[in-house]
C-alpha cells in the first residue's frame, strides 16, 4: 500500500460544441479547444511564429471593424478566406515573419465559436498534434479536472478532432493522475488506436479533409498530424489568445 | 466497367438523441434506435417470446394511468423498476410465457424518448445484437437511406451503444449498399473494431455497465451482446412497435 494516495482529476471529452451543455464534469475545468484541421494547428503555429495575441471574434463585422481599426485579421467561412482578410485558417498563413509581435484578429467557422463557448465555463487552452507534449506536461502540473472540447464541423462530430482527444487522453490517462468521467474518452481512445499506426491512411476518411481537398486547401494536411512542432501553450486571458509556454 | 451502377444510399450515425437535430441524412429515413444495455435488447426479447405490441410512452403519469386500465406495464428510471410497473427494463423480465400475446406499455430512461423523437422523421425499427442478422437484411431491402440513433444516457455518448453502431454499420457498408453520409459512422467502426474480439472485455470500461452492477442489474448484459437471439422487427406503426419479421 502507498502511504500517500494521489488524488485523481475528471478527464472527459465532449465530441461537439453542441453537447457542452450535457458535460458531467463539475466546473471550473481546463477546457482544452481542438479543430485540428484548421484553427487549433493554426493557432500553434502563429504563436510558434512569433505572435503577440490572438483575439477570436465569432462575428465577421466585428473582425472587419478591428481590421479598420489596424488589426492583422485572420477571417474564412467554410474553408474559405475572407476578401477583407489578411490571411485565412491555415497553419502555412502564419508561417511568415511579417506576424511577429503583432496581435491577429482571428474568426472561423467552428473553432472561435467552440472558443467562446468554453471561455464561459473553465480556463481556456488550444490542443493540437503540434503542441501536445507541452500541453500533457502543463495540464499535468495544473492539478484540476480536465474537457477536451472538439469543435467539430458545424455542430458535427467529426474524425480527427475525436482522433486528437484520443491521443491527448491516453497520455493524461497514462500518467496516472487522471480517471475518465464519461465513455468518450474511451470512445476517442479506440478511434486513436485504430489510426495511430498511420494517422493520414486512416483520415483519409474524414469528411472535413474532403471538404479541404475540394477548395484546394489540402496541403496542411500533413502538418497538422506532426507532433510538437509548435511547442506553444496558448491560454485564453481576458478575452485573447497568449502563449505562456 | 459494371453495365448497371448501383444506386447509394445514405448511411449515417448519431450519437446521442441531442444530436439528432444536426443529422445530414434527407428525410425519410430509416431510423435504428439503439439502447443496447436495456430497451432494444428487452424489445426485441419481448417479440421473440410472443408480445403482441409495444406501445412507448414517455410520462410515467401516462403509463400508470394505462395500467389502470389493464395493460402490462414495463417502466424504469435510472434503472430501477418502478413501483406499480409488472416489469421493469432488463431483457430477461420479458422471457416468460406470461407476456405472450399481450399488449405491453413501455417508458423507460432514455430508450422511448428516443424512439419519440425518431418517429417524427422517418420509420422506426428497434436494433440489437440480438437482431442485427435480420435487421440488416431487410434495412438493405428496403432500397433507402439510413439513420443509427443512440439512445445514449440522459443524452450523453455511451459506449455500447456506439459500439453496436459501429457493427451494423459495418454490415450495412459491406453490402456495398450504403455510402457514409458523416465521420460518425467512421468512428463507430473504430470502436466496433477495438472492441469485437471480445465485447465483454471491452465493455468494462463502460460507464453504463458500472450503472447496473451497482443496481445488481448487470446479469443481463453478456446476453445483450449474443448475436441473432432474437430474429424479430420491430417497426413503429401507428404509435405502437410491432414485429414484422
Amino acid at each position: 500500500m502507498e502511504a500517500h494516495q494521489k488524488s485523481l482529476f475528471s478527464l472527459e471529452v465532449c465530441f461537439t460544441p453542441a453537447l457542452f451543455s450535457d458535460i458531467m464534469t463539475a466546473p471550473p475545468f481546463y477546457v482544452v479547444v481542438v479543430d485540428i484541421l484548421r484553427a487549433s494547428t493554426s493557432i500553434c503555429a502563429a504563436f510558434h511564429y512569433g505572435v503577440k495575441e490572438i483575439i477570436p471574434v465569432s462575428r465577421l463585422e466585428e473582425a472587419r471593424s478591428l481590421k479598420s481599426q489596424g488589426y492583422l485579421v485572420a477571417a474564412e467561412r467554410d474553408g474559405q478566406i475572407l476578401d477583407f482578410a489578411d490571411m485565412g485558417n491555415s497553419a502555412f498563413d502564419f508561417m511568415k515573419k511579417e506576424v511577429k509581435g503583432k496581435s491577429v484578429v482571428y474568426s472561423t467557422t467552428n473553432g472561435t465559436q467552440a472558443i467562446m463557448q468554453a471561455a464561459n465555463l473553465g480556463q481556456v487552452v488550444i490542443g493540437a498534434f503540434s503542441n501536445i507534449s507541452v500541453l500533457v506536461d502543463w495540464l499535468i502540473s495544473q492539478k484540476g479536472s480536465v474537457v477536451i472540447l472538439c469543435a467539430g464541423w458545424k455542430g458535427k462530430f467529426n474524425l480527427e478532432d475525436a482522433f486528437f482527444a484520443g491521443a491527448l487522453a491516453e497520455r493524461l490517462l497514462h500518467s496516472g493522475a487522471f480517471i475518465k468521467e464519461c465513455d468518450t474518452a474511451s470512445a476517442a481512445i479506440s478511434i486513436w488506436n485504430e489510426g495511430k499506426s498511420d494517422p493520414l491512411a486512416y483520415m483519409e476518411q474524414a469528411l472535413h479533409r474532403k471538404r479541404l481537398i475540394r477548395l484546394g486547401l489540402d496541403d496542411v494536411i500533413p502538418y497538422s498530424f506532426q507532433i510538437d512542432t509548435a511547442p506553444v501553450l496558448p491560454v485564453m486571458q481576458r478575452g485573447s489568445l497568449i502563449n505562456i509556454a
